[in-house]
């Protein structure tokens, strides 16, 4: 059902001939709600190197938060990121935005956008704006409109991802759609998502449930290390529910979609035949976790051992010995990981035997229990294959 | 000529049956001088599981630090890394250690061990112990014993690597030998190196200048981003020439042999199909550019782009884009990056054609000026290709 679950949204996804395939490449997402019962939320990417949309759409959110406006449509494209594209990229993509504005009656900071595809190369505009208008026409409320959105922001991805949720007895309904399946890493690990919600709240509490739910979701997936300069995830709300949920409530219902997109993105990652969790238990703190498990999901050896079925713990724990001790302290000697159940290691030393673990299915199970303390966090990653190499040996450019 | 080539080394390289497959796994190195004219220097791995070799090298390196010894011989095997093997697996290369010792007339604390191969195993002692028996019968000092040497230290090397250098007016010899194509990074990128010189030195000097050398040849390598638990370089000097240097010039010499070592590392790295030099200049600080730098030759993306012989620089911009602005202070939009001389990046924007950039050879030299200050690095690299992950995938376990 994707952006067109909740209530008070309209999607469009169409073929504008951005991409040289004739694949679908432009989508919207419209909140039809006036502004004074909406809301807005965003998160971008922390690269240097933040793509032109990237740039126009926190304008337009710092604005949001000043009061002067409320964003309620959101321009997306795949076949072209417009980042690394200078002074020129910027103007394509405030004109686009300012297009679909007028198109609609909006002020052009009241439309978000956002881009994937390849790095530094301009937007084809003229296709660009005029699938735009096109777009507009063919807005709609159903669930096949949600679903064209989902896949007109594909890239290498081999499925659209789609999630839907309903608050507390059924009171309002949060919907989402992501793309992303390459350069997915933290912060952000997708490339684009917008999440849809009929719930009624505010700016606030839309950006601190987002912040929670990317902190728990997008950010704890890891498929290649590489971050982008595109990231992008986006928090509509209409109000038209008419239901106030209790923030806290509303950000775990929010956290639960964003991480059933995530855990969307690592299973169609590319190239991914195993999709693998690496959960470090025993940790001083929930921190000190994160940093052994995102040393652990980083190593290519590790990654490259498991596309090749092979046990190897000793790649698991040189990859978690990089670790500074600051970040995360333990002892060496202390340390247990387990594979699919079966503990090779122990104490930092010889465990099971490897020839136990069994590698043949999809999931992969890490546990690395470091026996320095309470806390503990999973990272999912995904495997290292030759489908990895020839897609991103051969990506068009 | 490795390891022989200076006055005062005898060296040997046999199978022991350490390896299944019947190669080499066994090398000697010995300075035959006596303590009095004889110096050390060492450098280990900084992962947190350093291997029982490494705890063993380090302690006899303390007590040589101290005055109370002085390490002379160097037993090193592959087959096996000796690493998360725990109490039995210290037990083990102390055994060796010792073993070797008694049968060239040192204490136990004047041998220095080093082991390569599969983590999470025991060494076969028995044969490693017969091995050691045999290897000392067979020390040569000619270069075919050098050669040996450096071909027992192998795992997934395809080629032996060795490098000579001479002193000022030919008044000393340095001669090397290093094993590494995998699990190949800072600090250090490489799994074990020997190095001898005949020049007349002492401690503290063979240290300074086996840290410089480090620091400007194996830690500016970096094949896959992984760190290993038993990265060892070892310098031995026997006085044997009676020329004592001065130290800088030394130093000098000592970093021409190991880059030397360490661009043939990274030639014959798992897989790689191109050897890719990135440099980055106009940093603030060289700290700056090496961070930059290693950002870049971490991605994935950047790796695989190269393979398949794409001039991407949008992949290239956003891993320099992960890099904290405290860390290496620069304005995105004044970056140029030039690919084999192309500068396909100007201004942080679109520049000349990307079609231009020829990657058809083995070479590639990415340049990227931040355009922010004074300070230059370089670190070297390679692509990361389908062989990469057939190599690692089943590396047996």
């Amino acid at each position: 059902m994707s952006v067109t679950a909740a209530k008070g949204f309209r999607a469009v996804g169409l073929a504008a001939g951005i991409k040289c395939n004739g694949a679908k490449d432009l989508a919207l997402v419209v909140n039809d709600a006036v502004a004074a019962v909406s809301a807005v939320a965003a998160v971008f990417t922390v690269n240097r190197f933040a793509a032109a949309p990237v740039l126009v759409s926190r304008e337009a959110m710092a604005l949001a938060e000043g009061g002067y406006s409320l964003p309620r449509a959101v321009l997306l494209n795949s076949g072209g990121a417009n980042a690394c594209t200078g002074q020129d990229g910027y103007d394509d993509a405030k004109q686009a935005a300012g297009a679909l504005a007028r198109r609609l009656g909006l002020k052009t900071e009241e439309v978000l956008v956002g881009s994937t595809g390849l790095i530094g190369e301009r937007l084809p505009m003229g296709r660009l704006l005029a699938g735009t208008h096109q777009a507009v026409v063919n807005l709609g409320a159903t669930e096949a409109a949600g679903l064209a959105a989902a896949e007109a922001i594909m890239t290498t991805d081999t499925v659209p991802k789609t999630a839907v949720a309903t608050g507390a007895a059924g009171g309002y309904t949060i919907g989402g759609m992501a793309k992303g399946a390459g350069m997915l890493a933290p912060a952000l690990a997708t490339m684009l998502a917008v999440i849809t919600t009929d719930a009624q709240i505010d700016n606030p509490t839309a950006q601190q449930a987002l912040e929670q739910a990317c902190r728990l979701s997008f950010e704890r997936i890891d498929s290649d290390g590489c971050m982008s300069t595109n990231d992008t995830v986006i928090l509509l709300a209409s109000g038209a529910s008419g239901n106030q949920p209790e923030p806290q409530e509303f950000a775990d219902r929010l956290t639960a979609v964003a991480q059933d997109l995530a855990r969307q993105l690592i299973a169609d990652a590319e190239g991914a035949h195993h999709e693998v969790s690496v959960t470090v238990t025993g940790a001083l703190t929930e921190d000190g976790a994160l940093k052994v498990a995102r040393g652990i999901v980083r190593s290519n050896l590790f990654k490259t051992a498991v596309a090749g079925g092979d046990p190897n713990w000793g790649r698991i724990l040189s990859a978690a010995g990089t670790v500074p001790p600051e970040d995360a302290p333990f002892e060496p000697n202390q340390v247990d990981v387990a594979i699919n159940g079966v503990t090779v290691c122990r104490h930092g030393g010889v465990g099971e035997p490897r020839h136990l673990v069994d590698l043949s299915g999809r999931q992969v199970d890490v546990v690395v229990n470091l026996n320095a303390g309470p806390s503990r966090a999973t990272i999912w990653t995904n495997d290292l294959t030759h489908e990895y190499v020839s897609i991103n040996a051969d990506y068009p450019s």
